[in-house]
């Protein structure tokens, strides 16, 4: 688990970061502002973590009052995990940085994918 | 220095993030959003940086195309920064995070600072 939040910050964007606590929540924030997902799918969207970091990551969002989980009854017991309107707040940051990467991406001849392509369109398809 | 950016990214927030590098990059830009200033002013809106991390941190954004120096001439030789064409296309994103945080301090029970209004109001006060 990341370390608790600060009582106090020098300044709001400080503290909106520190929410935000790394790259890799932004970006599991970044695709729940599309759709509700799945663990599985989420696994999918971000092969570079482990499933530990994964499952630590969206436990810091559901602390943070920014996701929230859903477990279906069933031999499954599929996760699927949701923006709260919390979250749905920083959808402005988000869509910002979504737009911003695409736009650079060719002045910094990097190549950037669109993952969420590769998905099923309906929701919470694992 | 931080290590050098990918060649391809999962996802265009991914590189955004990336370019972006953490929390003390995106706080110096959103100072450097307000106005040009010394990398004395620098020094006293991020004290918790070390001298040699804010200079890291400086050159990064240097390399990165958001940020330029200008060093005065003269016995002092004060350094100045200012946000590029490029780093000014970051405003929306940095904008939204400084609201975002200044909206939702309280929910979070947390005090927020500003501070810029400790700073001259004159451009590049050191």
């Amino acid at each position: 688990m990341s370390k608790p939040l600060a009582k106090a910050f020098n300044c709001p964007t400080e503290f909106a970061l520190s929410v935000l606590g790394g790259k890799w929540k932004t970006i599991l924030l970044a695709y729940l502002s599309e759709r509700p997902c799945s663990y599985a799918e989420l696994r999918r969207l971000v092969p570079k973590l482990s499933d530990k970091v994964l499952s630590e990551r969206l436990r810091d969002l559901e602390r943070s009052g920014l996701i929230v989980r859903h477990t279906q009854r069933g031999t499954s017991r599929r996760r699927t995990y949701q923006l709260t309107p919390r979250g749905r707040s920083l959808e402005p940051v988000l869509r910002n940085l979504y737009a911003w990467g695409e736009e650079h991406a060719a002045a910094f001849r990097v190549e950037v994918g669109n993952p969420l392509h590769k998905l099923d369109g309906s929701p919470c398809a694992a």
